[in-house]
């Protein structure tokens, strides 16, 4: 089977190798050259555009930053669609709106070909590892002809139903990121400034009711060290942060802390925390509880 | 050694069974007497009252709903420090404010007696077992001496630092729990409205970056079998975060998601929650929800 793969970005580079070494004929595709080098270094195959992709291969992977890269990479004049032959199976990788995912679903019926979202979880780690979790909306059957390609990049599969519900899945799981990433934030400004120790705090929170996957990601390798190389940047975690308002206001659910952290990240990415991996929300805490004292 | 047992509530009775069993003389002490005759009836002893128990033990553990509480049992005319024998140690596993401890601690050394902050996590189920998280503030000496009753009750037990600084970690520890709690109650919500399969959604959260321990909590055993019998009372964990945002304050710093949870949490009592499991904020989410649709 023949793969394309576009956005050989922190995830898509390591997912794209994964699919690369499971036996999959695989063809990198990227914006910069320099991640398409890496990529050929490593034995991955580099040189199709995304039109010759779309023509060319069985299956084509994207995985990008934003909705609006997403939409360009498939409804562009020179994109997916426009190309495609009959028969391939397009996979969004990338977390974008449950709507977006419909309305491409829709767009490829028409062209012929079919269309899953496919929104992963685990970051950078479980991208190397081959152990993300991803979401899938769609067709089932479709589902079923890929699982091979998906099980090469992950861990725990999901189908979870119509096109967009990969998404929707997705997105509830970063309102619980953000939320509780700034839960992280705020409990670790407070033991500081109340004086005790944080490896100390740490250890016993872990082992409670407070523990989360998220602290225990954004404590020891992060906060402890006070290094904020992302992983996976702010500025990601505000989008998606933003996505889930519109899911929200769209189903009439109110998000309190949803909608709280939300604005505060915001205001983190507007005063230049954004490349700042997400726990450096805890370094923007304070310094705004800096300016309060 | 003569242990007394003050406030054999959800979290006291087990508590105080823990010590009798270990083999502490222990003595219970409850203002309803339906719970004092459910601990005699599984061999504890009864019949001190608080001045008899403050004279006769050598250690006096209370457990208590609310801060109120703690400060009439230890100041009022016939409290615990009125009566209290010379070398008695007090130990608070009430969740109150450090600064309460600080001054229960100041009191007690002035009578002649020691006083530790004990508060304790881990639930009625972590009661029960023995399992609890104890974190202990006070002098270092004084807690060596009573390690051996706080490890017939609990697992994790931790000498935190200074008089407070067990109730500093407990609040701490309680402002992520409903930060927590209120992450889930937005994603079910959400879930429910977008029309995904709850128990679907929970597995693949609980395997991903949104897992937490509250939520592996509330989902299984209280909202998928849609029954919210405490457990913890909600309107424990509102005045646990009302406690932490007087904390905060103290300590200048701002609570973005804790001060929009308090909020809420306060509102959800106010319109008749409170004695619901704190899991039971996902049914007021509902309900506000169902409002708006």
């Amino acid at each position: 089977m023949k793969v394309g793969f576009i956005g050989l970005g922190n995830m898509g580079l390591p997912m794209a190798l994964n699919l690369h070494k499971a036996g999959f004929e695989t063809y990198g595709k990227n914006r910069s050259e320099g991640k398409e080098k890496k990529f050929a270094e490593q034995g991955g195959n580099i040189g199709l555009s995304i039109s010759e992709l779309a023509a060319q291969m069985d299956v084509v992977i994207t995985c990008l930053p934003m909705p609006a890269d997403v939409e360009g990479v498939y409804t562009g004049a020179d994109g997916l669609l426009a190309s495609a032959k009959k028969g391939l199976i397009l996979i969004d990788c990338s977390t974008v709106s449950p709507g977006l995912n419909q309305q491409l679903f829709a767009q490829a019926e028409q062209a012929g070909v079919s269309f899953l979202d496919a929104p992963v979880s685990g970051g950078t780690t479980g991208a190397e590892a081959g152990t993300l979790s991803i979401m899938v909306g769609g067709k089932e059957e479709v589902f079923n002809k890929v699982k091979p390609v998906l099980e090469a990049m992950g861990k725990n599969i999901t189908f979870v139903g119509p096109s967009g519900s990969g998404s929707a899945a997705k997105l509830i799981n970063q309102l619980m990121v953000g939320i509780h990433t700034q839960a992280v934030s705020e409990a670790y400004a407070l033991s500081k400034s109340f004086g005790l120790d944080s490896d100390m705090l740490f250890n016993i929170l872990t082992n409670s009711f407070a523990q989360s996957r998220i602290m225990d990601r954004h404590y020891p390798d992060f906060i402890a060290k006070e290094s904020y190389e992302p992983g996976f940047a702010l500025k990601l975690l505000t989008k998606d942060m933003n996505l889930v308002a519109g899911m929200a206001e769209e189903c009439k659910v109110n998000l309190t802390a949803g909608s709280s952290v939300r604005e505060l990240l915001n205001r983190a990415v507007a005063d230049g925390y954004g490349d700042l991996d997400m726990s450096g929300a805890y370094k923007y805490q304070l310094a705004n509880d800096e300016k309060q004292k």
